[in-house]
């Protein structure tokens, strides 16, 4: 889980902008925006998800494998496995 | 810009889905979920925002190039100029 | 078609450095470099593969929409459905 | 480094069919294949060079934090920082 209060603050503040990002969205669809326009904030709506699911990766790579936790073999076998899990999303 | 009743819908229904995610990673935070659940739920919320990106990207390019509407060499330069400006943020 | 040679040159350049990337990362394996500088590569040839994508994605658009071709509706439809074929790979 | 000699082998096939993909497409290209062809074999080039991504990623996990080294915690902190410089080029 994320670990102090201020990265669970950044992790929220960063959701916070996502929910601002669709209602606009759904503000301009409901006001006739152009395609154009949609789609370059459809873009940067992409990109806040995308800094969010790097915040969280670095917190969960410092759970996992950080600080001075003894893994067993066995441990890291299934750590190892639910990482690429997450990551093989982004290897297509 | 959406032309369709159903095609607003259709996009809104995306947006709300979104919306409701990031408000269920906020809460999932606030509990103290760990990292991977909410790296899961962060995939699946860019998953359905590359959705709602095809969905406009296909009205984009029948309101831009579709139909038949007959396009000046210097406007379809203009319109490729414009698509590319949006389609370069996948290409990096 | 890429239409004129100079373009032709510029996407074959591309392709003959990505060629060479190959080659490089083989001569690396071969010779037990660490993953961390295997990766690095791979990402490098991921980018010059984006690079080539993007240069004959605009090329694709100039051929199909762009110009003085009258596009007839159905025409346009079939070109439309086309390109969202290929983009949907990126929008997953 | 990739471990096994069968992990080197895969990895080395890939790579290989990435240099015959290219080489194909080098081909396409002199003998004026239209764009959309051209794309749809840079598509599939791509996805090859995910696959390999996957692989040597995963190599890379298991290298770096799997089987059963004892972890210093500023040992930990640079692997992790060295994992997060690969995977943001892949959250932009």
């Amino acid at each position: 889980m994320l670990q102090s209060p201020e990265e669970k603050k950044r992790a929220i503040t960063r959701l916070r902008r996502i929910r601002g990002q669709a209602e606009a969205l759904e503000r301009a669809i409901e006001a006739g925006t152009g395609c154009a326009g949609l789609l370059q904030q459809i873009v940067a709506m992409r990109g806040a998800t995308n800094g969010l699911m790097a915040q969280v990766m670095e917190s969960y790579l410092r759970d996992t494998y950080g600080r001075d936790r003894q893994h067993s073999p066995d441990e890291s076998a299934r750590d190892i496995d639910e990482t690429m899990n997450i990551l093989r999303t982004y290897f297509k």
